[in-house]
């Protein structure tokens, strides 16, 4: 019997406490919704759940078998959710595309054809006219047979608000009624769920259905959102539901966390065509517990994405990357200033936008405005409809946009020479005509009307994301200062700085490179990415040549955004909503000790403890009742105070109540014992109840003295939900990761109250 | 006082000892040689270091400027580290070149000109056959004016064994005397310093400088070794020299080791012109600790260092990559099984290199073979000229083979087709003539020499790297096998797997892709990387097209060579020498306790410890002298066992000197205090000497319950010396990283006196 306990008791050590159990107890082991998970204890299931099955697999063939599915499972899992995640990428390209298009015509050989598949499928196009072809009509000509004049523009104008009202109204519809979580670009809440935090459905089957579907229906109506973002949401998704097809993720929460980051990875690179860049993301952004194991798995998650949505082939063009440019010239020294000024911009945007997104959200969650989330998107799809469409810019979607900005001739068409029919690469700088002043202005108009659309848009109760307006706004003012530069450079060839490298004739300025930059540089003052962006957009061209300007335009936004605020759009959405996050990258400097921060403060009641062998059935059940803590640590005797174990309120309850239906003689008045071994008991009294077997006899201390910086980094890199407090053996206290996130909200001047999750 | 001394208890649990001191004592703070750091007790100081310069820089404008410059620092030392190591790279490059072909021949126009750069500058030379023009003189020519026949060939034979006789002879002396530690690759000891070892002057300026001489000797002297190992070590050494110049860095072992993570991602960088793959390969391979900051960081020193080696141009074709390939064809599904025969080949000579290699290392460390380091590189040296010479593929230099070896081109001279006057790209498959089996005998050759004659090579008193010999092999295998699946595929286009790709006439089989494969492979087996592997190899091609085959062949090889063993070289070095390397990739799965690891085990004598308050200084200096530990828990009494702090041995010893030195009134009788407020001494008992300042108070703890895997992944996470064990709040024993160790390897069946170092 004593070996047996003694053995108890390490298997508790281990977190693994069903094996000496009669019956394990139903929910043994899971977490409550929006409770932290503790990660060594899921590290130890998972390590013991390894061991058995090593020792089984020496048994027979077919345990041999099993053993090696099981580790061979982690690859499957990579597998399928890269080839479903790059599917449903696809699906959604394709959609979007056709959606998008319908809102201006349809085309009358194949209704589900967009404008482009409609004319290349036609024979009569020549390739100068792509988008010109019988078979594609615009709203006003099928209907009222007229391309031309006001009352076709006018018609066409209210159905393409029409249209995207529609799907508006569809799309935070089904949000409402099937999936609430499907909202919002899930960024924040990933993050927050791969730090180790419970949010129940979050990443659930409907919300998968009802995001990926809702996504086409927002992207279409025209609205200023992105579909990135919500993609790594989408691959999540796809992680999370294959994951629970196998025990080996299923049943622990840690690492399901593991699968769940390579699935971001997925996400990220199916959405720009960047695996590695997708890799690096889910590094750097999104996860918290990163092994290398994990890096090499995300890897295959994500090039296998990445080639399944190539094979589907959804821009035409068989290009992996979503924006594919190819410059032909170099960039000069000179140029460095333009594109830091573009990363100060960048930097001032991201500040701008974050204050201004966030103070907007925190009036929808207070105010009445909250209440009426379908009028919101209704009046906002409105707003955005009715100014987008007199604009080309703003028209077409966003995407379309960037990838014309980006690209060296994307503005060809309105440069004023009447020897040019048609765009060419790499032509000279030429000087601007009427044509490129008014794109000028339209691209300014664009411009303001993004920025300002953008802060209202991206919150709202339906699927967005935001690196795409962001890149919007950065390309068009980089778009902007690159014609700027350009028209400088050919106005004035003589200056100092253009001398060396600028001969009149010469194509010496590329501002599709601006428009990239000034992406960057924005998508980066937003995000406070860094490796990742510079990576992404890396592979979006394919060469080192331009990594400088990227990394310049980057560094400098996030500098210029740091020094007005820390976070990031996603922190600042975390802290909106008070997830209890845990920042890796926050810096704690404070000189505070563990006893500043540990409960029982001061003046307050004493901590909650259990004593080893002296509290019956009946005050263990008050003291449950009485107080709604997560855990209680258990001790020698209330005198000493010397530490033994620390019992989670969830398993005590659990076994009391398994006790006290199937053992005969557990009442009210039994005493409950964590010692190894209990005492004699006289007959006449009720029978004692051991529950050592529930005890965690390893449970985390720190000395009343160690500062808190060391305490922060032990939650941290450990991943606790608690850590127990001494002095000299003594029990002082107990710090929670709500204790510690509270605390350093409260030395960065913020709310405490505001972390609300334990 | 008493306020004052509470702070300084505080303080000493931040590590910062000093403040409260009359004059801080030289070396507190700093390790010994061949020790292990506290990572926890760096962070600490560094954020006390920080703390105190953003006090300070409130004061006044200059306090604020040498603040910005501080924070600024950790960018400046990075800029430095790409520019010297990517100058130092350049310079290797050039000087390897002159020598190599110094070896052959010399120009007569510059003796300081290579081969290449000779009939560069010579107008005689055409374009078809640049590397023949008068200038350049064989030594048969040059000495008795004959370019054919035997006489000449023995002459040029004898010549070129003679140079590279002289310049490994030059290597082995200048390191032997020198440098010591200039030997080997480095990367293993680099793993060990950047897990927290101290080895002095490993990373020195002598090291340095002797490494960048000594590399180009042994490379120039054609011994089967590569510069891209040792290339980390200097690029290290540039880290350590930079960092030395800033006391934020020299004088923190721990911010030290973030910059030498960035400065090997700089060196890797340099070595494959691969920058992402460098910063992939530190974070994946050679670091340990790699904060989310050291990644951005060690991006920027990466890029700067490939952009200062592109401006050096050594290659003269303005490329950054080492091996540049273009290929102009895509691989096919069928291709998938060769691939992963490559694979399959690489793991193999991985086990078989790392099984030879390290067998043969341990017999030249444990026998009297090691006391003659000259005698033994001259043989090799002799043995490897006499039989390289003859062969074509082996006389010139490695990377000049692999770089053939890769390029689609690289064998067409041996094709037989008279049509052809000089090789073109894309050119479709065509019958194997005489010369291409001819080449293919050499090649087995040169592939049966390589494999011996590097497991010798590497481990000898020079500096060798076995990237590219490891690569070579690769390359050499996968080309023999592309030229095997192109004639099959010539002669069969009808068999079943053929006919659906490969037409009569076309181009369908790329040798050099092959080879390539091949040579990831071999790679991989070798060192067992496997996303950074992938990544250098997609920045050598630049076109995510050749991913999957490099993946396919890069996971065999590492599944094939893990099954016969977890360890890579790197590993298996680090093993032999003993160093106390904890790796983070080791899964510890063992069901141990903590209490089955401490000491003192049952049995022996207890534990040394200290009481707070009954000691005297020749009790202190008494046990500081019988024992050789580097610390001494401290607690209440020796009955109670209640564990208060730990004190350092090093800071005992400084701080009784110190006292004794200046203190009044301190003798042998004095007792030692490590309490708060020592109690009122009668007047004629000796003074107390008060240590509390020296006093950890917030040792790290663990129950003697705690599962050793949770021990483990503590000491790995948070970077500890010792960890003391407690039950019940009494001290039972304690736990160093050595301790650690050595279980480790009694589970893993090694011999645990291994682990030499603590």
């Amino acid at each position: 019997m004593c070996t047996n306990m003694v053995n108890a008791g390490n298997m508790n050590g281990s977190g693994n406490l069903m094996d000496f159990l009669d019956e394990p107890f139903p929910d043994v082991g899971t977490y409550e919704d929006f409770h932290t998970i503790d990660w060594l204890r899921e590290k130890s299931r998972d390590t013991d759940r390894h061991r058995k099955i090593t020792n089984k697999s020496k048994e027979s063939i077919w345990e041999f078998i099993k053993s090696l599915l099981d580790a061979w499972s982690g690859w499957v899992v990579m597998l399928l959710i890269g080839l479903l995640a790059g599917t449903l990428a696809g699906v959604i390209d394709l959609a979007v595309d056709w959606m998008t298009d319908l809102k201006e015509g349809v085309c009358l050989s194949a209704f589900w054809y967009s404008h482009e598949q409609c004319c290349w499928t036609s024979n009569e196009a020549t390739f100068e006219d792509r988008d010109k072809c019988p078979q594609w009509q615009k709203w006003s000509e099928l209907l009222v047979n007229k391309s031309e004049g006001a009352s076709a523009y006018i018609l066409n104008y209210f159905l393409y608000i029409l249209w995207a009202l529609l799907f508006a109204f569809l799309a935070v519809s089904l949000v409402r009624v099937f999936a609430p979580y499907a909202c919002g670009s899930g960024i924040p809440e990933i993050k927050t769920i791969l730090s180790g935090f419970i949010i129940r459905g979050y990443l659930g089957k409907w919300t998968l259905l009802i995001k990926t579907v809702t996504l086409v229906l927002v992207v279409s109506s025209g609205l200023s959102l992105g579909k990135e973002g919500p993609l790594v949401h989408v691959a999540c998704c796809c992680g999370n539901f294959f994951s629970s097809l196998f025990s080996k993720y299923s049943k622990n929460e840690g690492k399901r966390r593991e699968v769940l980051s390579a699935a971001a990875a997925a996400g990220v690179s199916v959405a720009f065509g960047a695996p590695i860049g997708g890799v690096l993301f889910s590094l750097e952004e999104v996860s918290y517990y990163f092994p290398l194991k994990t890096l090499w798995r995300s890897f295959f998650a994500a090039l296998v994405a990445a080639f399944t949505l190539r094979s589907i082939n959804p821009f035409g063009n068989s290009r992996l990357v979503l924006f594919y440019v190819e410059y032909h010239t170099p960039w000069y020294m000179a140029e460095l200033f333009p594109f830091i000024l573009l990363g100060v911009f960048g930097g001032l945007w991201g500040t701008l936008f974050i204050r201004c997104n966030i103070a907007w959200c925190r009036r929808r969650k207070t105010t009445r405005l909250g209440k009426y989330p379908v009028l919101e998107v209704i009046a906002v799809t409105a707003i955005t409809a009715i100014i987008a469409y007199p604009n080309p810019y703003t028209r077409r979607s966003t995407s379309e946009l960037i990838s014309e900005l980006f690209n060296d001739c994307g503005l060809c068409d309105y440069i004023n020479d009447p020897n040019m029919t048609r765009p060419v690469d790499d032509i000279p700088d030429r000087p601007a005509g009427i044509g490129v002043y008014m794109a000028m202005w339209q691209l300014a108009l664009a411009l303001v009307f993004k920025i300002i659309i953008t802060i209202f848009t991206f919150g709202m109760k339906i699927p967005s994301g935001l690196f795409i307006p962001s890149m919007a706004v950065g390309a068009i003012a980089g778009r902007i200062v690159g014609i700027g530069v350009e028209q400088l450079a050919y106005h004035h060839h003589d200056w100092i700085i253009f001398r060396n490298w600028c001969r009149p004739g010469a194509d010496c300025v590329t501002p599709g490179l601006y428009a990239m930059v000034g992406a960057a540089a924005c998508l980066g003052g937003v995000t406070r990415m860094t490796v990742s962006l510079v990576v992404i957009m890396f592979e979006l061209t394919g060469g080192l040549e331009y990594i400088v300007p990227l990394m310049a335009a980057a560094v400098t936004s996030k500098w210029v955004a740091d020094a007005f605020g820390k976070e990031g759009i996603y922190e600042a959405h975390i802290h909106l909503n008070g997830y209890p996050f845990l920042d890796v990258k926050d810096e704690f400097t404070h000189r505070t000790l563990a006893t500043d921060v540990m409960r029982p403060r001061r003046g307050e009641a004493p901590l909650s403890v259990l004593t080893q062998d002296s509290m019956t059935v009946e005050d263990v059940e008050t003291l449950i009742k009485e107080t709604d803590y997560n855990g209680f640590p258990v001790v020698v005797s209330k005198d000493s105070e010397r530490l033994i174990g620390f019992a989670q309120r969830r398993e005590l309850i659990l076994a009391i109540k398994n006790a006290r239906q199937r053992q005969d003689g557990v009442v009210s008045n039994s005493v409950i014992y964590f010692t190894e071994e209990p005492p004699e008991v006289p007959a006449n009294s009720p029978h004692p109840l051991k529950l050592r077997r529930i005890l965690n006899l390893s449970p985390f201390t720190v000395t009343d003295h160690t500062p808190m910086e060391t305490v922060v980094d032990i939650f941290r890199k450990l991943g606790l939900r608690q850590c127990l407090v001494t002095r000299s053996g003594r029990l002082l206290g107990i710090i929670t990761k709500k204790d510690v996130l509270r605390h350093m909200a409260q030395m960065a001047n913020q709310d405490p109250e505001s972390i609300m999750f334990n």
